[in-house]
């Protein structure tokens, strides 16, 4: 990069952590959360809108390959951090509520997607990326949000953490499948994609185990040399296990969270902590502005708003249902098991991917991929927002309980409620 | 860039960081200034030595774009912080002493090192880009020593970072002039090149003059609205300032420094200065470390050593002397003098790029070249350690007192006593 150019990329990033900050204090005052601030702020000065405006010749704000770097550099971190939150033995305790959490609801998503897919008379095919690109959470969003409101340390929290951690690492085995499909034209056997699925979930759990047993003794090491050493080896270590996961076809944010896990056992944790506390804000703002900047509102007026809407309203269901029920069991609270269902509904980077991969092997038309992306993106935005009144008002859970333990009147009026008051806010 | 490529060069990054911070560690056991470990640190793990190794197909560590973009967002953070340290006060209460030692010290290193080149038989034409290439000290090495010493708030510290600003703007004309002779064939005349210098430096003034007027309002205002919106806005008027001293014609870092100074004087330079701090932390270390990765040892052993030698000399009485005696002068305390000739020994990126204009142009031959790079090297190499060692050895200085008065004798003996100690280290 020329230098010109490099600082103007610079001064680009620069005018979006300012505007994502100051959307996040008027959000916080509005009494919403920080991050959907940030990610409407993502929206209005993202190339579709706002930033797209040409000021002589060029995009008032340009979405330079800086400013993705960073915001990958972020998610990263955020995941990072997360793990920082959670000892092993944390781990351990919400570990068995958490796998059958994740995949009871990436199961529940798929079969759910992909029967109202198929319902509305569309192909099996269609039926599979849909279903693919719906069925696992997006792990940022809700770990910033329950960071954000101070939950971070919550058993909800941990839960939904280690739940959006195997949907990843299952949404990349769906993702394995559809593209085998798209190479070779016939579909896996389901014995292979439950052994792919299976060997995902073992090689993940062996990184973390190796991670946990010798991350701690490495840091340990290097902070008796010196802070600086310390804080750039535990860097280090989390980039260091994101490129080893991805080597192994896993997910890199699902290595760095094994880091962080392993982190959170040492006893540098604290400086560690702090010191990604500060580089953080330079980096995990940007990841929230890209994402709401690949919010594009024609979208959603050209898209079939009755199609967005049906699809909004599966894509809700199916994770309330499918991890709030697994959950509530577990905790044997049917109210954290609710919020750990409210907490699961973003969909994210992965259901993108998949979307794609379905339009560019022309499988999604341009008019299903539109409300796909559509979907996956007002999920984004209501879970901030849903998590943050699932603690703000306790009193409604309340009233919602005799309902929710009652399972067959839960989805419908549920979700219905939950419209309505979303109705009200947009 | 590709996410899996990222992931690398993330590593790649980290990686260097860590070794970074580790030689700075080792640097400050053995009592040698961290930023000369970290000098080293980048050429032994850079790509011409270590660094460049080949395994599998790949160098050991990548020197990728990602790692000179942090170098230089770290360049532009040095200066942003050393402005942090000046209110405008300070400023004016240094100021012309900055202002009479810069512009004598590049005049002064300019002719000495222009009749030095032209006596050992070269022609003129290579004299002015040798000249050129030695004339300005490098900001960020002096003013990073001075703040690893502690040393960043004594007037010393004060008088070389603004000296080191009039010398990087004069710098930055005197480029000019070669790149005009470079395209036109001729030279500039005498008046055109002063009305150059003058006019920039004006121009440099002004900026000053209406960032320290309006920015701290702004700054004051963004305050009330929240701590992430005051440190983000403070990044973006740092860099902001830099793009704008880049379009009109100076150099992207006395930019920065103007807007450092002008927060200087605000209510929230506190908060800045502690978020700057931490941020610093991922950025300034690369931008040693790319430093050091320029430094070829080859270049050392293949360059006519007598050559590097002679020159190195020349570059340290230059600065020793240009801008010592002014520094004396107005201080009225010639053991400081001489520690300000000390630390403005350092030449920089201004004396690469000076240098590279002469070999893409042809006028310098491959071997003066590297002898050219070997010297500028050098002087960033060992102006930290004697920045250092001129703190330390108070004692020292006391007996060079009587040599420095009597201004014939200075030179040379001071010189071989420096080089003799430099030698026995390394």
């Amino acid at each position: 990069m020329e230098p010109d150019i490099l600082y103007r990329a610079v001064v680009d990033l620069c005018l979006l952590l300012f505007l994502a900050q100051l959307s996040a204090e008027i959000a916080s005052r509005l009494r919403a959360p920080k991050v959907l601030g940030i990610l409407v702020a993502g929206t209005i000065f993202g190339p579709n809108m706002l930033g797209g405006v040409l000021v002589g010749g060029r995009p008032l704000i340009e979405f330079n390959e800086l400013i993705y770097v960073f915001a990958e550099i972020g998610a990263v971190l955020i995941l990072f951090t997360s793990g920082l939150e959670m000892t092993f033995m944390e781990f351990r305790s919400v570990g068995v509520c958490s796998l059958v959490t994740g995949v009871v609801d990436v199961v529940f998503s798929y079969m759910l997607v992909y029967i109202v897919t198929v319902m509305l008379g569309y192909s099996w095919t269609v039926g599979m990326i849909i279903a693919g690109a719906l069925s696992a959470t997006s792990i940022a969003v809700s770990a910033l949000t329950m960071k954000e409101l101070g939950k971070a340390d919550t058993q909800e929290a941990k839960v939904i953490i280690n739940a959006a951690v195997v949907d990843d690492i299952l949404a990349l085995t769906i993702l394995t499948v559809i593209l085998t499909y798209v190479r070779k034209g016939a579909p896996l056997s389901p014995l292979s994609v439950a052994q792919l699925a299976v060997s995902s979930l073992v090689l993940w759990f062996l990184i973390l185990l190796v991670g946990v047993y010798f991350i701690p003794v490495v840091l340990d090491r290097t902070e008796k040399i010196g802070t600086g050493v310390l804080e750039s080896m535990a860097i280090l270590v989390c980039f260091g296990t994101a490129v080893l996961a991805s080597i192994l076809k896993l997910s890199p944010l699902v290595g760095a969270f094994s880091a962080g896990m392993a982190i959170a056992s040492s006893r540098s944790l604290e400086k560690v902590r702090s010191f990604i506390a500060n580089i953080e804000l330079v980096f995990v703002p940007l990841f929230f502005v890209v994402m709401g900047a690949g919010i594009d509102p024609r979208a959603f007026l050209s898209g079939n708003l009755m199609l967005v809407f049906v699809f909004t309203l599966v894509a809700i269901l199916s994770k309330v249902v499918g991890s709030g029920i697994p959950a509530s069991f577990f905790l044997k609270d049917p109210r954290r098991g609710l919020r750990i269902g409210l907490g699961m509904i973003s969909r994210g980077e992965i259901g993108f991917v998949i979307a794609s991969v379905g339009l560019t092997n022309g499988i999604l038309t341009g008019d299903i991929y539109t409300t796909l992306v559509a979907v996956v993106c007002i999920t984004v935005l209501i879970t901030p927002f849903l998590l943050r009144k699932s603690y703000e008002a306790e009193g409604l859970l309340e009233r919602l309980d005799g309902l929710y333990s009652g399972l067959s009147k839960l989805g419908p009026e549920l979700i219905l409620k939950l419209l309505r008051r979303l109705q009200r806010h947009h």
